[in-house]
């Protein structure tokens, strides 16, 4: 007993230290998550069956559909970007770190529907249904900002996930893109619910612009700025 | 015919180790079916289509569907850090373990379903229904259980595929977590078929939560114990 | 323009030898095809809206999807195990091998669709019926083993492709194991059109069952009879 | 601060280079998108609810969704060939790349819709409905082809991301394939709303033909034109 613990203690630092490096898998298994995401749209662009004659129409009558699709994409693949910019610049994981990642595939995984439900609402043109689809879209939108928060505050406090090149405060600063998500979502659900849905749908639009242009961190775009080309 | 065998012979040995090598294609593979096993449920998520005004009630009316989403999804989050713990252990493959790999990935793939038939059946609220999908719902879960079973037993047969850090009685020790899951589940079924069916509920929503504190094995969460932190 | 192809001349010869690297991203392409395959008839498995008290007779009334679901599994599997089989033995790919390899996925991804419609047609008890599904499966059955006969072919045909260790004749050995499968579902249609029905759904049974131990290839069978363990 | 500035500032210059690698991740997230993309309509392939003795008909009657996965299948497959045929030719990847490239994939994933809809409308056989359906697959085919102008177009603008092997004038060159498919699929389009939709159709069909053979680019194909083999 005690000879075989002698030879296990050795072997319990190696496997903290093994505990600590499957980012490939993690980041395989993101990817997969992403792509399915990306194209569980295009699964629900099946023409509807029509008499002869009838395909225009009931193709035109889908464009919610096609709206949502083009416009989940586009945020499906600012999220992979921002994905890809956080995670080259981690050099291994840990269980918390998954978890985080989890929950960013997970609130992602619900742009979609909440896609849908916002453009057959505006299609329909009622005013209670739009409403509710708003501060649903919205409310998707905090829970995906919350997710992205709690990974962002989680690498600033794990350093040593990070690889050696990455600034001491990145993400500690990168908190505040997430931040800014949750109360641009917040605010577009109280304009949309209180004033203007077209406003609200605005500042829908504007976000996935800024956390494209952004995607690789605050620094990196400072740095833009301060260099242009 | 002689030179060629004496050609051949060699190649064999060759072989014979080429054989037991690639872990990663079985990775790849697996990490492909959990990341379509944990989006499956998204796909139900679209909003029937209503009467303007009628979003609300129809949405409403999901709930089941969201709570099965949200269950399913960290049964499969969980079961692919299970995953993850184990191969990261495995230094190579034969066809044993891929056969068992494939039966946890097979029956991971039952749950989403069973957990739809169970949240529709609560809903609905019949007795009879009730108890068939705790049953169905338990059935699954003893069935992952015996899978993850055999899939340790193998490996605590087969030292040779492990890592050299392995503790040689890690995945022995791990057999127990697999064991009681059966046992969980099949009481489980008995308390839900003979007595309550919240109760079931209530084995079947804290199982996950063993297992995820669990991921790493019995031999981590007792080091994790003894030293928090 | 000379300077130039000068200096084009030794880029060519590079070039050529590029075309034939990618191994590792024909692997993780077929992996996801393999695995949105295997799982594609879970898809299948939502249990229908019923009225309370209706799920038991719901539920049984699907069985022949579950049983589609199992044998599609198993078979997907098994030619999972066979594409790994193969392909860890070549070392790099050319376009001919890409497109043998597109026609294995593709015939793969008939299968669950055959399946389906075969337990269908047993459930519904209707001769006409059965006999057109036996036909239909035998003939992806057919389909699906000219792909890998196509793929066998080429391999022999193309000794560079292949890892060092792969004795001279191996794929050609192989072709044996695709032209037996055409030739085994040939009869299992004639004797389900002819004769039994469930005769030929045997030799849709006992062909995975082949396949899945001859999933190194002849070779290997051999030598395992001799040494046995 | 002036101490943190002169550790950032080599830090940046590391970073630089680091946003400028991973090519394994967008090279991933492809192949699972193509693989989702080849397979959607698979999941189509669900033969409908028959009465017993229904099946050969119900079956018969499928026969455009059947056509439209052999020839999305196709189109899509040579898809991913052009796309590795590209990649394997680059070093690294910048934003720019990415987002050329999330246009590629976006574009391909509408070729499986585009093509249900004509061969449901040629099946319908109404005139209408065919010039809609011809027009609308040629205008997902220009949408394709510009996509993959702007990915080459970019590449031939950033020869730093290429491999070092890569011809300076090669994706130059490459430009001209995209050129091409936009004009032919204007011109199918023309053929077909003002002329014959079968013209129309042997356009579409012999365009992935076309784009089949010249998938490693003009250069290789002219090479193999010159030396047979």
């Amino acid at each position: 007993m005690g000879a075989e613990r002698g030879r296990a203690e050795p072997a319990q630092a190696q496997e903290e230290a093994a505990l600590r490096s499957d980012i490939g898998r993690a980041v395989g298994f993101s990817d997969a998550v992403f792509a399915i995401i990306i194209t569980v749209l295009v699964l629900e662009l099946s023409p509807p069956e029509v008499q002869p004659g009838g395909m225009a129409h009931a193709l035109a009558e889908q464009w919610p559909t096609y709206l949502a699709y083009v416009t989940s994409y586009l945020w499906v693949a600012v999220g992979w970007l921002n994905h890809k910019g956080t995670f080259h610049r981690v050099r291994c994981t840990d269980r918390g770190l998954h978890w985080w990642n989890l929950a960013v595939l997970f609130t992602t995984a619900l742009l979609p529907f909440a896609t849908v439900v916002l453009s057959r609402s505006v299609q329909a043109g009622d005013r209670a249904d739009e409403v509710l689809a708003v501060v649903l879209y919205a409310l998707v939108g905090v829970l995906l900002s919350v997710a992205w928060l709690g990974l962002y505050h989680y690498l600033s406090r794990h350093q040593d996930l990070l690889q050696q090149h990455v600034p001491a405060r990145f993400f500690g600063v990168e908190r505040g893109r997430a931040l800014f998500g949750i109360v641009a979502y917040a605010v577009a659900a109280l304009v949309g619910a209180l004033g203007s849905v077209p406003v609200a749908l605005g500042i829908f639009l504007l976000l996935p612009v800024f956390y494209a242009l952004s995607s690789n961190g605050f620094y990196d775009l400072r740095r833009r700025m301060r260099r242009p080309g």
